[in-house]
């Protein structure tokens, strides 16, 4: 069988997380960089070929091209071999992921991309330092998400579904590390959210720590201005 | 086996879509109307002891609560007998029905919710007459997003994922009642999207018919002012 084609940028959150399952569920997956910064995901051979959602991230299945993370999520403990605990069969545990997943899509998703927006991204494109008053309702919203994300999820259990890692701790960790590594601190006044973090973290290993530092490299050399932010200023 | 509680409310559109879903595949379900306009779902009993999610639809399934329509869908996959067609194993579809479903909420489901609220319930709620601005943003935004589901989704198959109806189609005609059926015409420049809405809805049959009836009379009631609304007026 062929590996899975896999089409994702580190910047992406959606894509570390689905970079980290393949990892470490060892499905063979061909690795192909898109940079979103450059805009390599609106153009050309990747919007005529590979996907007209023009999002990231994609793969390629024995010919199915598939957009959208929660169905590639999906697709892949359908057809691939992917340990038990990211999507437990078990007391209804595929339930309680797939409910995790669309209410974090609207709210943490929503509320990190947002500030990763407002506070990094737009005044990176636009070469405007970022505003106020955007930063501000960001910084709040992301804060009233947070508190909803420890009340509803991180009360009884280590994990957000229970006692081992699943899915839905995997794509959390991701989420948060958007407004996270450009220099929000999700943890204050978020104690609860700070342990389960570094639960996350460690359940992870070298798997989680390989793709966070190839984020971070990222937006440290799009701050720097190097080639690829360049290309957008011209 | 209990029957499913289902609580839902006629006026959201993911209840309209399970509501179909469990009468045309005959699963056994108690059906618990929840009103809204009332605010029936942010208080009391409800946020206590039915869902802390504050949102409909909710099932409680074998003492297990689960909000989000989508993983209740996905649920009732699992545990339940829905029939084949509507998540079809066959040629991926259950990956491109899971691809739609994400799609869908970012773009279908998001601009005729906005155009409902901006257009009616906001009004209704707030005594105040819709704001021109609002209107001619959400109305634009409506008629773009119909455009890419009709190149994206209803260019060579009757319906969304092939050429028998599956629940991609049955979500998206009741996203697009939302505001059709407060006077929007969603054709209008969108020949194919006539056509299929034909064909969605003479697939449904009965089942479609009934719970349109019932949303119909839900907005026509509301906006006559009877107590159901006058309450939110003291």
């Amino acid at each position: 069988m062929q590996p899975v084609k896999f089409y994702f940028d580190f910047i992406n959150q959606s894509s570390r997380a689905l970079y980290i399952l393949m990892e470490a569920s060892k499905i063979p997956f061909e690795a192909i960089p898109i940079s979103t910064l450059k805009g390599e995901h609106l153009t050309g051979e990747f919007r005529d070929k590979v996907s007209p959602f023009k999002c990231l991230p994609v793969i390629n299945d024995d010919n199915l091209s598939l957009s959208e993370s929660v169905a590639i999520f999906r697709h892949l403990n359908r057809e691939k071999i992917v340990p038990e605990h990211w999507y437990p069969r078990r007391n209804y545990g595929r339930s309680r992921v797939d409910e995790f997943l669309e209410w974090q899509q609207r709210n943490v998703s929503n509320a990190c991309g947002n500030y990763f927006q407002q506070k990094w991204l737009l005044p990176l494109l636009d070469k405007t330092p970022p505003e106020d008053k955007n930063i501000n309702a960001a910084t709040h919203r992301l804060n009233q998400v947070l508190k909803d994300f420890e009340s509803l999820f991180l009360n009884k259990t280590k994990f957000v579904i229970g006692d081992t890692i699943s899915y839905a701790d995997l794509i959390a960790i991701c989420e948060i590390d958007q407004p996270k590594f450009i220099g929000f601190d999700p943890f204050n006044h978020h104690p609860k959210l700070g342990k389960w973090y570094d639960e996350v973290r460690e359940a992870l290993g070298p798997y989680y720590k390989k793709v966070a530092e190839e984020f971070d490299n990222k937006v440290k050399r799009a701050e720097k201005k190097i080639p690829e932010v360049m290309y957008l200023q011209q």
